[in-house]
């Protein structure tokens, strides 16, 4: 199926970029330094992409369906919930998805829900500097003691700077405070394991060479913001719209607010000026020639919250034309909670 | 079940508040004088609600698979898909689902997929002021003919004042300019039915009297965006959450980006400021006493692409509380393309 032939609107990776980010960041962070975050592309046959071609075999979760989804996969031989959760029903299906599971903690509420559910190891989840979750770099000791006399095995410590990621004035210094908040807590909580990171701050962590372990996950598939930074990775995710209306000013195209996450901004077209986007439309100017049915390629701003819009993404090999080859479709198998 | 015991984010709706707002406009527009849109919530069995509650029995859609949803539900008695497509495959199915189809067109090409897909029913969609879809009123007449010539009954005119429906300046003096264009079109294009607006300007028309159906979708469940209108609809739609971590200055809910529409900006939590979404957490202020495993309820800014993010909403009689019961849960049937 070519991808003029495709129903739109619908998520297009292109297979040989998304390829060459995932080995652009296993040379800056090799094997279990880094620990891809599924949260970004949400799809188990990416996240095997992640292992078979960087070599990776950790990786970090967002929600415990990405847990249990992932070990189902086959890809459980070490997950972190990066994420504070006090469901206890999702936290027993996570202890009973037959993978190794560490949870993030950053209060004693977090750790009792762990240790009630029957949770073996964690992290202390630690606020180097995003208002979020994350306990206070000076109790993460004291938290850790309790989780340990919880019967929980502490790994180490977690703290996600994403305050950072789309920082560019005194970057690597900023990165290189926040690491130092992290590193302090590391020394209180003990264990083996500093887990940081997103695509934003991957360079200057192999730089820092603070943390152990990244958790990158944008890199694959890229967005328009991050796309912004100067970063060693390419744009390999588009949603692929149908043009169905054309103006004389402006023409529409079938991807919209249903279709893109928003929080960023709105997407972008290449050659266009975007206008704005309603829930099933793109108006955009720009482009000579455009008729309706013709194809077009949205770059949407934020990868996360567009991918989880999708019930699944088609791979092409380069970029996308209506005359692009679909070679496979995937699923988007990790949605939900 | 009660909502202290609901698996958090999960949308859940005051099916009073609903009935209330679905009493309410079938007061301003009774019968088939409105068009309810069932783009706002894609639940089947809300879109029910609107024909017993409300005595609608012709409904708007905006993609093919929820004309397909709502005729396999029995709700198919007269659908217009008020959105342009060229898609053979979903044309054809719209033809074959038995119900009665009506798709909006606005070039010769989407006349063209029309006849080609056996459709037997079109609106002629006219651009009234919104940058989107919709042919010039000068050209409707001609583009109705070529449609007659095609072999399709043209039914009348339809056009969307998106641009109108949070404008409070002059707002009923905007609606009638905008109106006059859809109404000068009619008069060009033939047939009955003149189709528009919307939950912001459902007043409006009910004062005009120049359209004879209006395609209002959000007062149902409605937004905190269209609940800074004056408007007779109250909030029925949350997205309840739990507190997962509390520091000295904000707490954080796990209802992020992935659970929300973030297009018309931050969500709002009653009591609290809301501080900034993430993929999975909402950071706020302003919330005395709160602890992790706390429940809130969080109202989006923008109901249509927060529906989409859910599989199902969950019905509540009076304003979600922990103690509140669940009465039912329905799934979102109409969600994609």
């Amino acid at each position: 199926m070519r991808l003029a032939d495709l129903a739109t609107p619908a998520l297009v990776v292109d297979v040989d970029v998304a390829q060459a980010n995932i080995t652009t960041m296993a040379e800056l962070h090799p094997g279990a330094r880094l620990r891809p975050h599924v949260k970004a592309h949400k799809c188990t046959l990416l996240a095997r992409m992640q292992r078979d071609v960087g070599g990776h075999r950790t990786f970090t979760c967002a929600t415990p369906r990405e847990v249990v989804g992932m070990a189902a996969a086959g890809l459980g031989d070490d997950l972190l919930l990066a994420n504070e959760t006090l469901d206890d029903g999702r936290l027993r299906k996570m202890v009973e998805c037959g993978g190794r599971v560490t949870v993030a903690v950053d209060s004693r509420d977090t750790i009792e829900a762990a240790a009630r559910a029957g949770v073996g190891e964690v992290l202390v989840d630690v606020d180097v500097g995003l208002p979020r979750c994350g306990c206070g770099p000076e109790v993460a000791g004291a938290l850790a003691d309790r989780a340990r006399q919880a019967g929980l095995v502490v790994r180490g410590v977690m703290g996600y700077e994403g305050h950072l990621q789309m920082e560019t004035d005194d970057h690597v210094a900023k990165v290189a405070s926040s690491m130092e908040l992290l590193q302090r807590a590391a020394l209180d909580v003990g264990g083996d394991v500093i887990s940081t990171g997103g695509t934003g701050t991957a360079v200057a962590h192999a730089e820092l060479s603070v943390a152990n372990e990244v958790q990158a996950g944008s890199y694959v598939l890229m967005d328009s913001q991050y796309g912004t930074r100067d970063l060693p990775f390419r744009q390999a995710l588009f949603v692929w719209a149908t043009v169905i209306s054309v103006s004389e000013r402006y023409a529409v195209a079938d991807c919209g607010l249903k279709a893109l996450g928003m929080d960023h901004g709105n997407p972008t077209i290449a050659g266009a000026q975007v206008w704005f986007c309603s829930d099933e439309h793109v108006t955009f100017s720009g482009l000579a020639g455009l008729r309706p049915g013709h194809r077009i390629a949205v770059v949407p701003a934020h990868v996360d919250p567009t991918v989880a819009y999708h019930d699944r993404m088609h791979l092409v090999h380069g970029p996308p034309g209506a005359d692009t080859e679909v070679v496979d479709t995937w699923e988007v198998d990790l949605r939900g909670w």
